[in-house]
């Protein structure tokens, strides 16, 4: 953040009449990156524009540069802040909540069913594969998040005993059911998929036969 | 495909001398359809209209509805004429081509990996799925699809002696292999690709240990 927006009270004591600066002083990066991705999700990324997204939000075009370059600078961040929620935080917290690689395992399967935040998020990242699949920015977080997640889905194969090579295969395949279980939201129904996740978690956790 | 579209000679010998007229009867419906699935492609669902197209294809916006009811009778063609060409015409190939199921079922999983066809396939699909995150028949269309495929994965393992239940699942969890193998494309060199498919193949065959 830089410094005039981290100071909102001392620019607010000098100038209080103003209704633009008091709800420019009042508005985070965050406030600008949570309203870009609600655009983003529910009219996809062309909608994403600085006029909008202003007027959305009841502020002049130019309080958006007090926190932001450009657009390019607000996309960037939409992209970070996915990234940082949906992976890195998201790992962290997993890895940190059990000892044992079995029960780390389960968590990871149930995150495609972990109710209206599980949609919520399964939207968010929908939205941006679909920008990805046009953009070269958002192409490279998304290839970074895919990574790093299947990286995490190894270590959980590796801590259960199974060879690096396969571990790394084991943790491709389990992955793309969990994409699979978001992306593919109408096939099944609520028992059917939980019957499968269930399924799905013995195969994964049973050995190649020679 | 409606009458006077049918016979475009006709028509042509009436009018010779009208040049918008010649290019109209020189395109069929496939021709709008092909135009209209490019654009999607490459800039998305909202830049399919008739104008644009109209452009692009060097005829007036009125010989347009010499095919097409309206923009959503194209879109509704361009839904229909992909989920024939990716799904029921595939599935129909794939069947009839093997009879060892074991061998069917190494064709399915190779898809991902038919060069610049399933590039160019993956494509497509992309943007259909982009464009069924907010459109209710794309969204059908995309259901119906994913649901034959998931149905013929699932005769396959049926008749490599599978329980229909089990087959069902292990049907979906191929599925969504083949799918990340398409949607994740910057995952792993094309080695471990190769790799990874038939790692995936053996996990898929070996019965689930009690």
């Amino acid at each position: 953040m830089n410094t005039p927006a981290a100071r909102p009270a001392a620019r607010k004591a000098r100038r209080p009449a103003a209704t633009a600066d008091a709800a420019r002083a009042s508005l985070t990066p965050e406030t600008w990156v949570e309203a870009a991705t609600t655009v983003l999700v529910d009219q996809g990324i062309d909608h994403v524009r600085v006029d909008v997204l202003a007027g959305q939000l009841g502020v002049t075009r130019g309080s958006f540069y007090w926190h932001f370059r450009d657009r390019e600078d607000l996309l960037r961040r939409v992209l970070q802040a996915w990234s940082e929620r949906s992976t890195a935080q998201l790992t962290k917290r997993l890895e940190t909540a059990r000892d044992d690689p079995r029960e780390q395992l389960r968590d990871v399967i149930s995150l495609p069913f972990r109710g209206r935040a599980a949609v919520r998020a399964a939207r968010i990242e929908l939205a941006i594969r679909a920008w990805a699949r046009r953009d070269a920015m958002a192409r490279q977080a998304v290839d970074e998040s895919d990574a790093s997640r299947i990286g995490y889905h190894g270590d959980i194969f590796r801590a259960l005993g199974f060879a690096p090579d396969e571990a790394a295969m084991r943790a491709f395949l389990l992955y793309s059911y969990e994409v699979a279980e978001s992306l593919l939201q109408g096939q099944g129904t609520p028992a059917q998929r939980q019957a499968r996740r269930a399924y799905v978690e013995r195969l994964m956790l049973q050995p190649l036969l020679p």
